[in-house]
Parts: C-alpha cells; structure tokens; sequence
C-alpha cells in the first residue's frame, strides 16, 4: 500500500521517475494519491476560493465539485494512462466505487468541515480488494468517499491508505508506505542525514517529548501506530525516489514498529 | 448495456427518475455516459473555447484535460454516489482502467481531431468485463479511453456502448439500449406517436431513400447494425423515460433486428 503526496505530482519528471519505480513492483500493491495542489490551482481559475475556517479547510458545494472532477478525473485517469503505458493494469477508483471505502460526513463539533468524509474503517471489504488484486488489477485511489446518500466526499489521502492498509491486514503481509518529499521522519528538517531509521513507541514519545518533531508528520507517525495496531505489519515514511529501496528489507526511510 | 445521454444528465429531476429505474435493474447492466453539455460549461468558466474544425469537435490539451475531469471526474462519480445511494453497487470507469477499452487515436485524414480515440473492438476483453458483473459490480463508464502510450482519449459514448456490447456478446444475451429525449426513431420529430417501432435493414433502407429519418439518428442506427453483426441480440432506442419498458418484451421504443 503506497500512498504519494501532492509535491510528486506536482513536478512531471518526478512522477514519471516515481511511476516508472512503482510499475515495476511485482508483488499485490495499491496507489493512493492526493493532489491539492492541481486542486487549488484549478480552482483559482474558476473563481473557487480556498476557504479556511481556523486554519482548517472546508469543502463547500464548490470544492466539492472541484476536488470530484481533479481528484477523481484529472489526476486519477493521468495516473492511470501513465501506469498502463508502462504495462501496470491501474484501475483509477474512489472510495465511492464498489462502495469500496464506506464513509460519514464528518459531524459538526465546532467546526463544520462541509463535505468532508471520514472513512468507516470497520466497513472496508477487504475481500472485494483482494478479488480486485486477484484479477491482476492495481487499484489507484483518489482521495474521495461517499456517504451512501448520493453525495461524493473529500477525504485525507493519509487515512484513506491507512484504511486500505487495515483492511488487507487479515488477508496480507501488509506493507503501508507513505512517500513524500523527505528521506524519512527528520530530526533536523534541511538535513536528511537526520532521518529517524527506526522508530517505535519509546523512542517516538521521547522525540516528541523532546521536541524534536515537526508538527506536520505528527499525525503521519499516529497513523501508523494506529495501523498497526490494527494488523498492518509494517509502516515507513520515505522519499519517493526511495521507493524501490524501500520496498526491500534494507529501508533507508523512517520504519516503524510496535516494539 | 444502456447508454444514456447529455439531454437526460443535465436535468436532475429527470436524472434521478432514471437513475431509480436503473438502479431497479436485477439483471447484469452497465451504464455509459456522455456529458458534453456540462464540459461546454465548465469549459467556458475555465476559458477554454470548443474548437471545430469543418464543423467537427477537435480535443486539443485543454479540452482533454477538461473532459478527464468532467466525463471522468465529476460526471462519472456523481452517477456512482447516486447508484450507491441507491442500493446499486456502481462503479466508475474510463477505457483506461484495467484497460478494458484499448483505443487507438484517430488517425489524421484530412482532419486531425486531436486526443479522441477509436476503439480497438476486438481487443476488450469481455472476460474482465464479466468478472466485475460476477463480483456484483455494475461499471458505469465515462466516454474516455487511452492511447496505451500514457494518454487519454476523448471517445464517442455511443461507440463505447456498442463496442462494450460486442465484448459481452459472447457472453450473455445483450440488450443494448440507446435512451435519449425521444419514445425511438421518429417519423416526424416533433410527434412522438411517429415511433417507428420496428426496424430492419429493409426498413431502414426504404426510410433512408424516402428521406424520413433525420440526419442525427443515422450514425446511431448504423451503430446498431453494426453491433447486431457482432453478435449483440438486440439494440433499442428509445426514451430515457421508458427505461424499464424497453427492458421487458413489450418495448415502447425502436426495436432493430436483424431480419
């Protein structure tokens, strides 16, 4: 289970170099991508604005229509053209498709994110993914949901792999991989000498405690405990053109265990 | 295999009432979309012209990015989110995905039409359709394919509704239904009582000499034709309304046949 962020998609020769890497994988494997970036640049040009309520974003009517038609088509079928010229049977697919990521609206607490999805983990049919894996498929999915009443749902490309990942857990060795822009997890932010190679539980509470963290991978790293809490066997946080690397048994990237 | 139109997408009332009906369908089904209307606009907020050359629709970069997104984006996932809402368990797909429709792009003749492809009819592979309809899966699938060089194409709908059709021939007994905004083929374009009912090539040839038949619906019955000689039982064209008619043995559209 690998999961690419916006910064890769957004640089061509990048892709193509990640793309090419990811094709080549032998073994069962799913793609998750995100892809903010396109989102909001297309949206600039239809007159959507960028709502942020406290710093978080919200997703009214109109971004919801954006982020369906960028996320879903755009980027997801680009990625998909791409992987079959390279002889990877990519499947482009939302959580809506199959019903394959059953999601709720996010209730509102203090803030409304409007059409936001938060995935019902305990619902994702693994078995379906498997017969999809099984038919020689590899499923591409766009960071969207649906709520089960006719409206489609913008929803973390990080939790979407993570659900993905827990629900193939019973049926897999799963290896849940998140790719980015950094070497790893980085104790100092512009030296990638300073990846965290190996982290669990102790060392994470001392780093955090520490301070030695920087807020945005917080959540990253507390996803990957929480999925393998949940069975998936392993978890790293590495650079996109580690890929391969990271695949095998010699990571260069951040691995996290449970102990 | 059904295939809807813009006419029927752009109205939501409409779109809803036929979405019921299919969503009501027991037997395997798929459903192919177009939604040229909804480019049309969204591409002129976004400042891209519909280009025509000798009065053919070109797809240059822009239009191709713009029908990714809205055929296979926003169009396409809003049909799923509403079949699931439904209880039908849709899924979304282009030709790309799981390259179940390999296209060529249109050679140019005289014309260069741009990213628009052709399909390739006897290389879709009928089996995988088959083996999603056997997983209880119905694909709805956008009017999109993919040069299998790492691009998408933009594809006539009704093409791929008869070349889906043809894969599945050998297969199952196909029915392929055209559903539009009027009862069939009409004698008189403004009197649905005009419906011809039945059609064969005899029929059709005498209509033709005679003139009776306007011009939009003759690539259509060509179509049909076409499709019966590949196998495909049935083709009936009729109104978006009549859906579930037009299933049965008492059908309210134009039935074509053979003989």
């Amino acid at each position: 289970m690998i999961k690419i962020g916006g910064n890769v998609l957004d640089n061509e020769a990048k892709l193509a170099s990640f793309l090419k890497d990811f094709a080549s994988i032998q073994a069962p494997c799913m793609l998750v991508h995100g892809g903010g970036k396109i989102a909001t640049r297309i949206g600039e040009q239809l007159g959507i604005e960028s709502k942020y309520v406290e710093g978080r974003r919200i997703t009214d009517d109109a971004t919801l229509k954006l982020v369906t038609m960028v996320y879903g088509g755009l980027v997801n079928k680009q990625l998909v053209a791409q992987l079959q010229s390279l002889g990877c049977n990519a499947i482009g697919l939302t959580g809506a498709d199959g019903n394959l990521l059953p999601a709720n609206r996010r209730p509102v607490k203090t803030i409304d994110y409007g059409w936001v999805g938060d995935v019902r983990h305990n619902e994702v049919p693994g078995e379906k993914l498997q017969a999809l894996l099984q038919m020689g498929l590899v499923p591409v999915f766009a960071p969207l949901t649906h709520d089960g009443q006719g409206h489609m749902l913008n929803t973390n490309a990080d939790t979407i792999a993570s659900s993905l990942a827990v629900a193939l857990a019973g049926l897999y060795d799963v290896r849940l991989i998140y790719c980015f822009e950094n070497k790893g997890v980085l104790l100092d932010v512009n030296d990638d000498h300073s990846v965290v190679r190996n982290m669990n539980p102790e060392v994470y509470e001392s780093l955090k405690a520490a301070q030695k963290l920087f807020a945005g991978i917080i959540p990253k790293i507390d996803n990957a405990f929480d999925a393998m809490a949940k069975g998936v066997k392993e978890v790293l946080i590495g650079h996109a053109e580690d890929l391969l690397q990271n695949l095998t048994e010699t990571t260069t990237g951040t691995l996290i265990s449970k102990d």
